[in-house]
C-alpha cells in the first residue's frame, strides 16, 4: 500500500513550529508494511490543501491528511477534501447530537464553527475522536481502490485516531520490518564501516550515540540481519527498544538493589535530571551535588584544595574525589562524577575544548576516564551525561 | 516570491528521523518576505523527487531542494532535477579540481561518487559549500521567472548555503514580518483571549510557556500590533528574542552581581542543568543539591526531620527549608527550591498529581509558592523549572 501524508498548518510553512505528526504517521504506516511515498505540508489555505491532496491522490492508494479539522475559519481541510474529490459534506447526526449534548451540559452555545466539526464527506466512515470534538473520517473513492482519510492535528487526538484508522483498514503491525539498536561508544562512520554489508540500514547520530535502524520488507531476512548486527555491535548496544539510557540503567539498578548518586560539574545536574526522568527512580536514586563552583567541590564534596590548585578543576584527582565525596555524603553504593570544559571558552594548550574526566565509584574503588567530546556546549554535556550513565550500565550488568 | 521546499530522505518518510531542515529554510524565507506555499518530503527515489520537484515548480517561483547531493547511490537529487527541468548535468571544473586537490593531499582516491558532487545543471550558478564537498546550485529556468536551487541535507552545510542563496537572490531580511514574544504564567487559551483582536498571531504552547508570534506583511502595521501586545501581556513576557528563560535570568544575575543556587527534589537537577546551559554561568551559579531522597533533605540541606514526618516531603515547610538550607550551604545571594509530585504516581486526596511547592530565598527571607501543573511527568518537571527560573526573573528585575 502506497501512502501519501498531507499535513496542514501555516505555523509550519512559516517556520514557526516544528512539524512532528508526519513522523508518527509514517513510522506507524511503515511498521504495518506500507510505503510512505511522500509527505506534503500545506499552509492553511484551501487551494494549497486541495492541490496537495490532488497531487497525493494521483500517486498514492491512501492519502492521510492531518490538521485543519477544528472550529475556526483557518480549519479548511474538510472543504478542501470535499472539493478535491468532488463529494459534498454532510453532518454525522449522531456525532452532532453528542457535541450538542456535551455543550448543553457545560451551558455553552453551539456555534457554526463547532457544528462544522461533525461534518464529513458523503459516504465516508467516521473515525471517532476519543479526546476532542473534531470528527475524523475515511472515504473510499469511486475510482480504483483509492481512499482519503482525515484526522485532527492535535497530537493527543491524532495518534489514537491514526491507529484506529489502520485498524479499520485491517493493517496490522508486522513482526519484522524495522529493528532498532541504540548504541553508544563509537562514531557513526565507524559503525557504518562495521555494518557496511548490511543493506537497508539507517544510522542516526546524536550526542546520545548512534541509533541503528535495520529495515527489511521480509521479516525472515530482517531477523537474519538483526542477529548479525547484534553480534557485531556487542556491548555498544545499550537497548533494542525505543527507550533511553536512563531507563536501562534504572532497570539494572533496581534488579541489583543498588543505589546511585552523582557529583556533577560540567553537566550541571543533567545526569541527575535524566535519571529522575524515569518514574520510580526514587527507589535507587538518592540525589546529587552539582558543584559548579570550586568552593562547593571543597566544602560540600571534600575535594582537596591542594589538588584543585595543583591539577586544576578539570583533572583526574578532582573527578576521583568528587565521586568518592558524593558517594560518602549521600551514602550510596555507586556514584558517578564529571568535570570538564564544555566550551565555548576555557580551553588551554594542555586541556582542549571538550576534555572531560568522568569518575565511577563503587565499593571496589574509583576509576576515572579521560574523554574528549567535540561539538557545541550542550551537545558535549549531553554526550558526557550519556558516557556517565553508560559507565553505570557497563559496571552493573 | 512564492517558495516551495522539497526535502529528500527515506529516513524521514520511513519515520526514522525527525525532519528539521524545512523549519530553518521556511523561517529564513518568511523573514525575507517570501511565502512558503508548501513543503514536500520525498523518499530517496528518483521518481519521487522528480514528481515533487515538478509539482513544486508548477506553483512556485522558486523551489529549494535540500538533501541527496552526497556521493552515494541514494543521492539522486541532481539527476532528478536534471530530468525534471530537462537540463543536462555538467562538471564544475573549478570545484572538481579543488576536490581532487584536497583528496590528493589526504592520499585518498577520487571515486565516481565523489566526482559527482561537483556536478550541476548546465547554466546553473554554483553555491559553494563552506564545510563539505557537495556543491549547491541555483538554475534559472527558461520559462517565466522560475528557478530551482539545491543544497545539501547536512544541517551545518545546508544553513550557510541557504543564507548564501538568499544573498545571491538579493533577498534581505526585513525589519518587520514576524515578532516573537515568549511568555510564562498564563495558559494558551487565556493569552488567545487577551489577543483575540490581533490578526496574524500564532500561539505555540509548551511546558516553558506560550510563545506568541505576531506576523504582518507590513512592518509598520507589525510594529503597531507589537506595541499593543507588549502592553497587554506586560510582565508575562520574559523575552522578545529567540532565547531561553535561563539566558534572561543569567543576564539579570550578572547585571546585579548576584549569585544563585538550587535545591531540587521533583525537578531532579533540571533547573541547575538549564542554568549551566548558558556559557559563563559559572560567574553567578554556584551549584545545586538534588535531594531526591528524604535523607539527603535532612542530612545535607538541614530540613527538619519532624517537619518531614508531620507535613510530608511535598509541603510548604520542606520547600522553605530546602531553599534556606542550600542558600546557606552554598553561600549564595539567592536560592530556589522545589518539591512536588511529578507523577504518574504518588498523589493523595490532599496532594493531587502535579502539586508542587517552589521556594525562593534571598536576604529578605523565603517565600514559597504552591502550584499545580497538569501533564506528563517530564512536562510537569519542565514547567516547574520554568516557574522557578521565572521567580528569579521577577524578583531580580
Amino acid at each position: 500500500m502506497k501512502i501519501f501524508i498531507v499535513i496542514t498548518g501555516s505555523e509550519f510553512t512559516m517556520g514557526l513550529k516544528q512539524e512532528k505528526n508526519s513522523l508518527f504517521i509514517s513510522r506507524e504506516a511503515v511498521k504495518r508494511g506500507a510505503d510512505v511515498i511522500g509527505i506534503t505540508i500545506a499552509p492553511d489555505n484551501i487551494y494549497s490543501i486541495q492541490y496537495a491532496v490532488k497531487m497525493a491522490l494521483d500517486k498514492a492508494d491512501l492519502v492521510i491528511v492531518s490538521g485543519g479539522l477544528g472550529p475556526t475559519e483557518d480549519d479548511m481541510t474538510r472543504e478542501a477534501i470535499s472539493e478535491a474529490i468532488g463529494v459534498p459534506l454532510i453532518f454525522d447526526k449522531d456525532w452532532l447530537d453528542r457535541i450538542k449534548q456535551a455543550l448543553k451540559e457545560q451551558g455553552r452555545q453551539v456555534t457554526d464553527g463547532i457544528k462544522k466539526m461533525a461534518k464529513l464527506p458523503y459516504g465516508a466512515k467516521k473515525i471517532e475522536n476519543p479526546v476532542g470534538r473534531a470528527l475524523g473520517f475515511i472515504k473510499v473513492l469511486d475510482d480504483v481502490n483509492k481512499a482519503i482519510a482525515a484526522v485532527p492535528g492535535v497530537p493527543s487526538e491524532m495518534r489514537p485516531m491514526v491507529l484506529k484508522l489502520f485498524e479499520m483498514l485491517k493493517m496490522k503491525e508486522l513482526a519484522g520490518r524495522i529493528h532498532l539498536f541504540r548504541t553508544f561508544g563509537k562514531p557513526e562512520a565507524e559503525i557504518d564501516q562495521i555494518l557496511h554489508d548490511i543493506d537497508g540500514r539507517v544510522l542516526n547520530s546524536s550526542p546520545k550515540g548512534v541509533d541503528v535502524f535495520i529495515t527489511d520488507k521480509n521479516s525472515f531476512f530482517l531477523q537474519n540481519k538483526v542477529a548479525v548486527v547484534r553480534e557485531r555491535l556487542g556491548e555498544l548496544i545499550y537497548t533494542e527498544k525505543e527507550e533511553e539510557m536512563e531507563e536501562v540503567v534504572g532497570r539494572l539498578l533496581r534488579e541489583k538493589g543498588l543505589t546511585l548518586s552523582t557529583a556533577e560539574s560540567s553537566t550541571g545536574g543533567l545526569i541527575s535530571a535524566r535519571i529522575v526522568n524515569v518514574p520510580g527512580s526514587s527507589e535507587y536514586f538518592m540525589g546529587s551535588v552539582v558543584s559548579y563552583a570550586n568552593r562547593v567541590k571543597t566544602d560540600v564534596l571534600g575535594v582537596s584544595e591542594k589538588d584543585l590548585m595543583e591539577y586544576g578543576a578539570v583533572s583526574e584527582p578532582v573527578a576521583k574525589q568528587m565521586a568518592e565525596g558524593v558517594r560518602k555524603l549521600l551514602k550510596t553504593d555507586i556514584a558517578v562524577s564529571d568535570t570538564g570544559i564544555a566550551g565555548p571558552t576555557g580551553a588551554t594548550p594542555e586541556k582542549p575544548l571538550g576534555l572531560h574526566y568522568v569518575g565511577y565509584a563503587d565499593d571496589s574503588g574509583v576509576k576515572v576516564h579521560r574523554v574528549v567530546f567535540k561539538g557545541e556546549r550542550n551537545d558535549v554535556r549531553m554526550a558526557v551525561s550519556q558516557y556517565a550513565l553508560n559507565l553505570v550500565r557497563l559496571n552493573c550488568r
